[in-house]
C-alpha cells in the first residue's frame, strides 16, 4: 500500500460563477499540483461553474413556493419524509435530504441544484487537466446524511481517472481466511478525506490527496456505481412510508391464484396468534382440506357460532385480520365466503 | 482551518494477542508519533488485545450454529434481513452486518467481537499515550456498509481526546445565509481518511492523522454521540421489516376510543380510492353523522346490496380494507357493525 497521504487544501480560488473554467482556477490556485494528485472537488464549485441554479424570490412564502417546485423537479420519488425533512432519490439515484438542493454559498436569490451529471463533470475537469499536461484523479464531492448515525460526511457524486472501488475478493489474510469485508468505497473515504481540509465557508472547494496509488488509472467506473438501485436497497424506503406500504399491502390483498409455494406451519401459528386476541371470541379457525385447483397448499375454516348479520360482518372482517397477519408471514391467501362461514386458501410466496 | 493534514500507515505491530499493551505496540512501531497526532486504531487488535473473542469450532454445521448464537448475543434487535444478512442493532446501539462479528485475521477457531466499550477503549488508549507523556487523539475504528449506496467504508466506534462533531450551526457563509448543514460527524471521516492507508490483510492497524486541529481538546465526548437511536431514524427498520410490520398493524387494528383530531377530507378520498376496485360492486360507501362519544371527527356508513350471509361476511372484510387504507393514511377507526351495516367512525392520529 502507500507510504502515507497527504491532504491539501486549495486556497484562493474564490468565487466561482456560471462559465468558469474550473482547471484553470485550480491550477492558478494550486500551481503545485503533480501528477497522481487527486482533487476533491465541492460539487457546489461544479454546479455554479456549469449553471446549475434555479432562481427563486430571496424571502417570503413565494421562495418557499419556489423552492418546493425545484424540489419536485429534482425528485426521482420521495423516499421519506419526517416533520420539515424530505429524502428523496434524485433523477441521478442519490439519496439525499432536499436532492442535495443548496442555498448557502450563494446570493440569496438562487438555490444551487446538483450538477446534472457529477460522473462527466469530473471526467471534462480531469480531460480539462490533461490538456493542461496533469495527470490527476478527480472526485466531484457533497455532503450527506445517514441513516443509523448522526452527523454528516462528505462522499463522491462523480469520479474519473480513480478506481471508485477497492476490491479484495479473493485476498487472504495471514491466517488463510478469505476475506468477507471486500469492497471499499475509496473515493467516498477520499471525498471524506477532503472535507476535513475543506471550510463549509472559508472559501476552499477544494482538496487535494497527494500519495494515493492510482497509477496507471485511465477512464475509470465512475461513482455512479456506487448507486445501489432501490430494488436492492434494504432500505429503499423510511420506516414510517414502508409501514404505510404495508397497511396499503393489506387493504388491498388481492383474490386471485396462488403461487403454489410450500409453507412453514410454524408461520401459520405465527399469525393466528397475532391476532388471537383480537377476533370476536365467537370465531374459530380450523385446518382444513386443500381442495380447489388455486394452488393452495394449506387452508383454513373460519366459521362463527354469531350468525347474526352483525356476527357475519365480524366474521368477514376477522377473516381479513388472519389475512393480514399471514401477508406479514409471507404466506398468501384467497378468501372464499360460503354459507357455512370464510375458507382461507394458503400459499409460500 | 488546517494546512494539511498527514495520513500515516504505522507497519509492523504484528498480531496482537489477549492482554497485549497496544500503547506499547503503536509506540515501539511508530516512535515518530507526537502531541496533536489522532490515531486511527482498527477495533480488531482493540477486540484482541481485550479479549472480546469468541471460540467457535473451525468449520462445519457445528461453527456455523455457534455463529449464529455468537450472533444472537451480539444482538439487541434486528433490523433487517435479507438473504444470508443480516443486520442488527448492537447492544452499543451501531447498525452493522452481523453485529461486526469478523473472522478474518484470526485463527479458524475464534471469531472476533467488537470491543464491549468502544469510547472506553478509546479513553483508555489515550490515557496509556498520555503516562508516556503524548497527547494524542484516539479513534477505534470498523468498516460498516450503508443504506443507499455500494461499498463499505470505515467509521469511528469509540474516540477520545477529538471532538465527534464539528458543529457549524450559526455562522454565516460569505452571502450572509446562515448554514443549513451544520454538523460534520469528522470522527467517522477522520476514521475514513486513516482506512486508505491501512490493508486489510496488509498487518497496517493503525493510521496517524497528523496536522488535525485538535488543540485544547481533553477528553470529549465520544463516538457514541454519533449513535441515532432508533425513535428518531427514519430508517430504523428494513423496508420488507417495515412492510411487513405495516401487514401487522392492519391485522391488529384496535379497537378503542379515538383521539378525537380532524381529517383531511382528501386522506378519506384517497383511502377509498385505494380499494374502490377491491370491494364488492353491492356494497356503498357513505359519509355519516358523527354521533357518538367516541372521539370520531368524521364517520363512514358502508352498506350492501347482498345482505345473504356471503355477503354480509364480504362486507366486513371491506369495511377492513378500508380501515386499513385510512390507517396508511394515519386515519384511525372504530368499527361497529350493526343490522343496516357497518358505520366506521373516523380520527386523525
Amino acid at each position: 500500500m502507500t507510504d502515507g497521504l497527504e491532504i491539501l487544501p486549495v486556497r484562493g480560488i474564490g468565487d466561482v460563477v456560471a462559465g468558469d473554467d474550473l482547471a484553470e482556477l485550480i491550477t492558478a490556485a494550486a500551481p503545485w499540483l503533480a501528477d497522481g494528485d487527486v482533487l476533491v472537488v465541492t460539487s457546489k464549485i461544479v454546479s455554479k461553474a456549469e449553471g446549475r441554479l434555479a432562481e427563486v424570490p430571496a424571502d417570503g412564502p413565494a421562495r418557499e413556493e419556489a423552492r418546493r417546485e425545484v424540489l419536485a423537479a429534482e425528485t426521482a420519488r420521495v423516499v421519506a419524509r419526517r416533520g420539515p425533512t424530505t429524502i428523496v432519490q434524485t433523477h441521478h439515484g442519490f439519496v439525499m435530504a432536499a436532492a442535495g438542493i443548496d442555498a448557502s454559498n450563494v446570493d440569496k436569490t438562487h438555490l444551487v441544484l446538483l450538477p446534472a451529471d457529477p460522473d462527466a463533470s469530473a471526467r471534462q475537469l480531469r480531460a480539462a487537466f490533461a490538456e493542461r499536461g496533469l495527470d490527476v484523479g478527480v472526485i466531484v464531492s457533497d455532503t450527506m446524511g445517514r441513516a443509523w448515525r448522526n452527523g454528516l460526511t462528505d462522499v463522491a457524486l462523480g469520479a474519473a481517472g480513480i478506481e471508485p472501488i477497492r476490491d479484495h475478493r479473493g485476498e487472504t489474510d495471514p491466517y488463510g481466511n478469505e476475506l468477507e469485508i471486500t469492497q471499499m468505497a475509496v473515493i467516498d473515504e477520499l471525498a471524506a478525506a477532503g472535507e476535513l481540509v475543506k471550510g463549509k465557508c472559508d472559501q476552499v472547494p477544494v482538496a487535494v490527496v497527494r500519495g494515493y496509488p492510482r497509477a496507471g488509472i485511465g477512464d475509470s467506473a465512475g461513482a455512479s456505481v456506487l448507486l445501489r438501485d432501490a430494488a436492492s436497497d434494504m432500505f429503499s424506503l423510511g420506516t414510517a412510508e414502508a409501514r404505510a406500504a404495508g397497511l396499503l399491502d393489506a387493504a388491498q390483498l388481492p383474490d386471485g391464484a396462488l403461487p403454489g409455494l410450500p409453507i412453514d406451519p410454524a408461520a401459520v401459528d405465527r399469525a393466528a396468534a397475532a391476532v388471537a386476541g383480537l377476533i370476536s371470541p365467537a370465531v374459530t379457525v380450523a385446518p382444513a382440506e386443500v381442495v380447489t385447483g388455486s394452488g393452495a397448499t394449506a387452508a383454513l375454516h373460519l366459521r362463527s357460532r354469531d350468525m347474526t348479520p352483525a356476527g357475519l360482518m365480524r366474521l368477514g372482517a376477522d377473516a381479513h385480520r388472519l389475512r393480514a397477519a399471514l401477508a406479514a408471514e409471507s404466506i398468501v391467501t384467497l378468501s372464499l365466503p360460503h354459507e357455512d362461514g370464510i375458507r382461507l386458501e394458503l400459499s409460500g410466496n
